[in-house]
């Protein structure tokens, strides 16, 4: 099953994160994120020709978040939207942050 | 006329941003927004309690930005949500950022 195709399960309150290489190893099923320094965060920035369109994708991102249970952090301005992702209750990485950021990756 | 009623018009471009003491003065009509040092731009902090309502009243923000054809950077995640004007062609405030605060002042 491709990481698009799965859904988030909740994790564990405390939980260890994914181990750096399995972040490495997940973050080659993924389109043009970028791994923070030691598994912290992924993130990706998206070009949009304007404001209206750069929002529209903020909407379909938003509409993912709602139904995984599991929101990103979004920076929106005129014709760029950044997304971040990391799992709060484990402090790092989940492989929910990367099922996410392959339904987002889809949307485009 | 309020500075919710008025409409955004085009800037100069190049032309002079606010002086900082016309800043502090239209700061005073709007609410809860901070004023960078040198009136470089005007920020303001919501929190909501949930993503999905914090998202529902960036949908707002960005209705208001594109009907006034002027548009704030906006940060949004679980919660919360924060708000930045500035006038990138005078390269500081203009009426315009304090028109379209008081505006999002007006839809909470």
């Amino acid at each position: 099953m491709t990481l698009s195709e799965k859904k988030c399960i909740p994790c564990e309150v405390g939980g260890p994160p994914l181990p750096v290489q399995e972040a490495e190893r997940l973050l080659k099923e993924i389109h043009g994120w970028t791994l923070w320094p030691a598994a912290r965060a992924i993130s990706r920035e998206f070009k949009f020709p304007d404001f209206k369109t750069a929002f529209d994708f903020v909407a379909k991102v938003a509409a993912i978040a709602e139904e995984e249970g599991h929101h990103p952090d979004v920076s929106l301005s005129w014709g760029r939207v950044e997304i971040e992702l990391s799992t709060h209750s484990v402090q790092g990485l989940s492989e929910n942050d990367f099922i996410v950021a392959a339904k987002i990756d889809a949307v485009l």
